[in-house]
């Protein structure tokens, strides 16, 4: 079933393996590149550590496959990805956070969101490439329309972009409204690149792809489609080692506030992560697990560092101390976990704690 | 207000700033140990990387203050804690996932949980120490009284344990039930110590204090008596970096699904921290932070790496881009924050991501 007999001895001190796998990014990738062949450019989103999967490792395949462009939240992630990537362009979304310096030494492109960032990046980068921000509805970051038209005489930028706020609903009328709003603003930078679309928004059509579309989810294996057949593949595999399986023989409850009822019979089992790797406690009594190839409930709360699943219709041989417990992969999809936690593929994503091991695969 | 003026020249690459304050958390251990005086021994837990504020940076304060034994989750936190304080007692509450190496090169105490964990242990271990959990009704770890009645003749534990799954509801009928199990468990292994409260089993009484307690959120500043004065006092406090604050002109909304309508006249600021930073997604709409001294809300939903705040009520001199608006600590309470997310002190702080910079206080 995998290939994880060997784990137990590369790693006996982690409780959990995450496994990526990179062919799958560089897979989606191209998927997505295809899916918007009007744009000249596909970029690749790596913000949060490429979505808690790893953007060092991740990167270097993504430039092999031609990915030139790649997006992070901060400087700091930045500094970071420039060791993986030393020749491509790395765009900065927050824009400077109080100093250029870190721009500068790691020659990190600014997405300028604020008059204040254009203006002092204008005035002490020396000249250096920057890509402007406009806000086309979201209200979150970005030049607003009026500020563009007055700053647009000044500014020559490597990119315009802007961002979509509702491209998860093809039908809500925000995508449009900041279509038109985005169009209006391109107007005033005639000749300069731009960019709308992320993964979602590529979905939206032609008319949202403009010069470069920019996926951050759909390389990580989220839906950008939701409710429709997902057009990436999955990229990451959780397993979770099971600590101890213990057969009920009294009636009682399981796990904090005993707000899960046991009764003589059951199997349960426990392993060795929980919240604190990211495992939200809202999976509590809500999310699955596949052992066995079999589908088993997470019974009572989630713990800081411990889940329990009712492992009863799963054959005593594939529920022991030492097998593992799959809550992502192997038959577990992500959005439909992340659906039981009651949020998007994003975060659960994003939540993958470092006390896993990890294991990259197909690069 | 702070002391953070010179951060933005000391890190200008980070999007937050997470500010432990080390003394606090040796004085919330005095409280805690003091509140058990019967007890011999107050330990720390320090697992998920002591709640999320550095177990590597607080034990040796805690070790200085007079603890000496330590908890962590799996044995990889056990090895990095090593480093921290070599000389000390550090359990690993999961026991030996898959191989003993790890417990026997860094001189780890195994809690066994399983009647296969504890054959393992007596079989290979060379006579080390070892800790024995017996389950008292939690049905999640820990040796069944049966199990333990049959392998006491050849147990010689360092310690008994036992954990509480209701503890912060004192008047929870499985505390008291807990407690009888607990008692018969000690019965067969007369003279060996036990320990059976972490922070809110303190606060039930010295019935339940045996000869050792061990306090975990106690030390991070989490109230172990909910719905009472919390008698340990904050150790967090996390301050976000204002990317951009935007003054409405036209009627629309904020953030993602367009959920939040704004009207003109209203300042927004956006920080540059999300759900990928451990601010939960579920504090969207309801989470709040401090600005210049006055309460702001969260409004809209909480994006990946940003979050929009109204400050439409701060004067806006405090309100500008490159200020910080805190969302722990500074009169904004732990627990209540984490209630507003829907959750508990607990994963919000283990929840804190290493994409802070982070300062230490007090040591």
């Amino acid at each position: 079933m995998n290939n994880l007999s060997s784990s137990r001895t590369d790693d006996p001190a982690a409780g959990g393996f995450l496994i990526v796998d990179t062919a799958a990014v560089v897979a989606n990738w191209r998927t997505l590149r295809d899916s918007a062949p009007s744009a000249k450019t596909c970029g690749a989103v790596m913000k949060a550590d490429g979505y808690g999967l790893g953007a060092a490792e991740l990167a270097p395949a993504l430039a092999a496959a031609g990915c030139r462009d790649f997006f992070v939240a901060v400087p700091e992630e930045g500094i970071a990805l420039r060791r993986a990537v030393p020749d491509h362009t790395i765009y900065v979304l927050s824009g400077p956070l109080g100093s250029l310096e870190p721009f500068i030494t790691h020659n990190l492109t600014p997405v300028l969101n604020a008059p204040e960032q254009v203006a002092e990046w204008l005035a002490h980068s020396g000249g250096r490439d920057y890509v402007v921000q406009v806000d086309s509805g979201m209200n979150r970051l970005g030049l607003t329309a009026a500020e563009l038209t007055e700053l647009a005489p000044g500014l020559k930028p490597r990119l315009l972009m802007s961002h979509l706020c509702c491209a998860d609903e093809p039908a809500h009328p925000m995508n449009q409204s900041q279509l038109a709003a985005f169009r209006v603003a391109r107007e005033k930078l005639p000749g300069v690149p731009s960019s709308l679309a992320a993964s979602s928004g590529i979905f939206l059509g032609p008319d949202y792809h403009f010069d470069l579309v920019r996926p951050g989810i759909g390389l990580y294996g989220g839906n950008p489609v939701p409710g429709q057949p997902n057009p990436v593949r999955a990229a990451a595999t959780l397993r979770i080692r099971i600590v101890q399986v213990r057969r009920i023989d009294t009636p009682g409850a399981v796990g904090y506030g005993a707000t899960h009822a046991v009764t003589p019979g059951m199997r349960l089992a426990t392993v060795s992560a929980g919240y604190a790797d990211g495992l939200l406690r809202s999976l509590g009594g809500r999310g699955k697990g596949m052992l066995g190839g079999i589908e088993v409930p997470i019974v009572g709360r989630v713990s800081m560092d411990l889940i329990s699943f009712d492992v009863s219709a799963v054959p005593e041989e594939f529920a022991r101390p030492g097998q593992w417990i799959s809550v992502l992969g192997d038959g577990i999809d992500l959005d439909e976990q992340a659906g039981r936690a009651g949020t998007i593929s994003y975060e659960l994503l994003t939540g993958l704690s470092r006390r896993y091991a990890r294991r990259y695969t197909g690069s």
